[in-house]
């Protein structure tokens, strides 16, 4: 499912195997207990994480075919993932993901989630497919799609058109921060910036609480839709 | 006031006659009944609906001379263009408003409302006019300026200076997708964007739904305004 | 404290002394007052106003030292900054900020909370300093900044890596409005700017009025939030 490593300052955490990286319940339960793990040792000296995926695919989004259209099912999903980036967003320290293959539907959203996105050239897209495949994109993605892209219209073009968006296009818009030449340079470089914002030494509680008020609004949303699934995974 | 015609898969909605096309009950009920013979119609194959409109106007905004400032009068109008811009956020397929002449106030909200907007170079302007008459902007019109437009300084210029934006300008500050060279010339592209939007073939419900998440906070601000004006209408 | 000044149709709000401007709520009273003494003035003709500071500081943010950790002093000074903000946002003329030195935390949200930043190039900073010294940014702090900036990836920036950005920075990033040579400069070219406002003749009262639409967010956010601050300084 996922391993935790620390190199330096830098916690690694990897999606292992060569597999779509599905976000079902339990691929999402191994990462939340991975940041866990993180989140129980001693947040100074300050640290960062660096999320990375073995493989085609950074995460091609839920597992509908775990679902198979149940509804109870695809709630319970829904729920865990909202509770990992829950997770994400109150963690104390800077995140980074290392996009390196595709990353579509929830899996993008996984990959916003992160502080920062580096995304290798010359492989893969940020691609929200739900309009292809008949699928409404859940509100609370939306809310997070707005705290992370501030143009309007790159946002309509992310939804409206299914574009598949690789790295420097993403770039250009402004949805990822830098583009590197392959999966090497991009996991490289995205160690390389943890340890930069780790040598800024800032409290890691605090830079998690300031990062919950950027993100006020997706916790917000993620609170009230949480509740509801809640009920749900309690059938 | 409006005529509907289809070519091929498009949809060409056409508010006639070479007025001011002002946003009055009239108009905006007109609009809406054509609105709802495309409605009526098999969502597959796909579809799009090109808006356009004739002579020196794309509307010049509410018809305050109508309206002459009763209140209710005025109520009434805006609860019209609210279930209109209601409509067309629900529409089951990509909307474009091809915007050969000024559109003003209220018919640049109007313009807006659409998924795309095209306009010609040559003539028009995109203009918030309430600043200039001294009027206050509805709430309801800013949280569709603020969904539509990233560029906080952009909103400001639209609104706090009044600004009267060209074709090229509205481009240049992403108000706009595309400038063309005239009015013929805009037309054309917005058909021709509304056929390879068709080739997509996406299903409509889910285009109209998906579309429905993007402007989630415009539907809930006219859910709580459009409440109020429902009592002013049953007077 | 502040003196006003009225040159032709510009009032010129001062913060005086060489000192750093820290908003405690001797400070925000002495511009409360003055701004009260502006509203008084007939609307008509119009204004506008310029707030400039003398010294190496536009504000160094709050009073931490007045405030020396008591709860109910840091409350006061939050409710008394947020009472000043809301006096900005209705305001019934343009206001433009020159920043001739460092604004920074507090300092940064009073500059923002002005329809035009002006700032020099050869000196001084906007830095939101909270993540570097601790501090967890207020909620309206946020609110206001997502008003202002509409990047997403610039307010990250600001907040979640206390970057220092100088007027260059600042005007590319879409913070500010413009960047000039000296201090000199940017305080002409902010009375400039206030007399070119001038001239379109706008009433004062429908000025402020589409204003608060415009940051509407922020109102309503500090409306909550002066609730439980008067509370407290009751107490």
């Amino acid at each position: 499912m996922c391993t935790l490593e620390k190199r330096g300052d830098i916690y690694i955490l990897t999606l292992t195997g060569s597999d779509e990286h599905r976000l079902n319940p339990t691929l999402v339960d191994s990462i939340r207990s991975a940041l866990r793990r993180v989140r129980a040792e001693p947040a100074s000296p300050s640290s960062a994480l660096v999320t990375i995926a073995e493989g085609k695919f950074f995460s091609n989004g839920f597992d509908l075919a775990w679902a198979h259209s149940s509804q109870p099912r695809l709630e319970l999903m829904s729920a865990k993932l909202q509770l990992l980036v829950k997770e994400l967003i109150s963690l104390p320290m800077p995140t980074i993901a290392a996009v390196t293959g595709h990353a579509s539907a929830a899996g993008m959203i996984l990959a916003l989630s992160h502080d920062y996105v580096l995304m290798r050239k010359d492989r893969g897209f940020l691609y929200m497919s739900e309009l292809d495949i008949g699928l409404v994109l859940p509100d609370w993605f939306m809310v997070l799609l707005k705290c992370k892209i501030g143009d309007a219209k790159v946002r309509s073009e992310i939804i409206l058109t299914a574009a598949k968006l690789t790295a420097e296009m993403a770039a250009v818009r402004g949805v990822v921060h830098s583009a590197h030449v392959g999966a090497e340079e991009t996991v490289e470089a995205a160690i390389r910036l943890g340890q930069e914002l780790v040598k800024r030494g800032w409290d890691g509680n605090v830079y998690g609480k300031n990062r919950m008020v950027v993100l006020n609004e997706v916790l917000e949303k993620i609170g009230t839709v949480t509740g509801e699934a809640k009920t749900v995974s309690k059938l």
